[in-house]
């Protein structure tokens, strides 16, 4: 009985030695695995983090690379467009004075020959012009509009029609839709 | 001595036991945590690889959109360099018939006053023209030059130097350094 007792009590040292053997063990190896798992943890979420970052900003630039390429888009067609401006504004000038020279009168068939030849001229500058998009604006007829005319008269004619163009002074001329100069007239109130 | 014999192997067996366990532990423990490590391992080196990945696209897309904005800015100068290009390409012919019925003789002073009239707007012309970077090409009694003269006539007068412009048929044109049409002349062999 004694040496059972004592085999039993040793039995029980040997037991719970074992259980708090087995329990440090397994601590210490998961502690130690668990560092190192939390590490890598925290890499993962720090590398997902730049990731979306990442992925946020291709997005962000590839957005900005497609509106840059339509702005762009625009301003070149807008420039095509109106590629002539600059030239046919300074041409009017001079076209207004051709209009002016051609109005004299012949006095023989000489003077009428040379008019005809500039004539001719003119037409093929005006026919230039309206390759490139420049029309002369209509006036005398029509219904007085501010975007398309300036007037610098105004009569009141009982007669005709209210808001009607009744004379022009200057042509005004448009550039496909874009008023170059307004037609300056005189309009009945 | 017996019981000291059993005593030990009985120590033994549990001291084995005891290791045993603990190497089991361990593994088990050490495979389980090695398991979830090389799995994080795994997802830190796909991760990694993304990020990259990612790095190198946004590298790649800013280089191209750094591209794309030099062209498109090269593009618009040029664009706007030659933009009156289409226009006064079609008014050259205009200017040709104008410098042919500027030279008609006059006969009465009628007829020279006209002519006058029309010279100041053929003036005017070649101004609004020159502003825009339009300029008739020098031709003649200058040497001929390959880029700027189109020999239509050659002759061999030995009293003039050599491969000179003698004369001028039409009149050439640049648009600043783009040459529209070359000077159609004679030139000396």
């Amino acid at each position: 009985m004694i040496k059972d007792d004592i085999e039993t009590t040793e039995e029980n040292d040997v037991v719970e030695t074992i259980e708090q053997v087995e329990a440090e063990l397994v601590e210490e190896s998961e502690n130690k695995g668990q560092d190192e798992l939390s590490k890598a943890n925290e890499r993962i979420a720090e590398l997902e983090a730049k990731l979306e970052e990442a992925e946020n900003r291709i997005l962000r630039i590839q957005a900005d690379f497609e509106n840059y390429k339509r702005r762009a888009r625009l301003d070149q067609e807008t420039a095509s467009t109106y590629r002539a401006q600059s030239l046919v504004s300074d041409l009017l000038p001079a076209l207004d004075n051709f209009e002016r020279a051609l109005q004299i009168e012949a006095k023989d068939d000489h003077a009428k020959s040379i008019l005809q030849g500039m004539d001719m001229v003119y037409r093929s500058i005006v026919e230039a012009l309206k390759k490139e998009g420049v029309e002369a604006i209509e006036a005398v007829g029509t219904q007085f509009d501010p975007h398309l005319h300036q007037a610098v008269m105004q009569v009141d004619e009982p007669d005709v029609e209210s808001n009607v163009v009744l004379e022009e002074f200057q042509k005004g001329y448009k550039l496909k839709d874009r008023v170059l100069r307004p037609s300056m007239v005189k309009v009945n109130q």
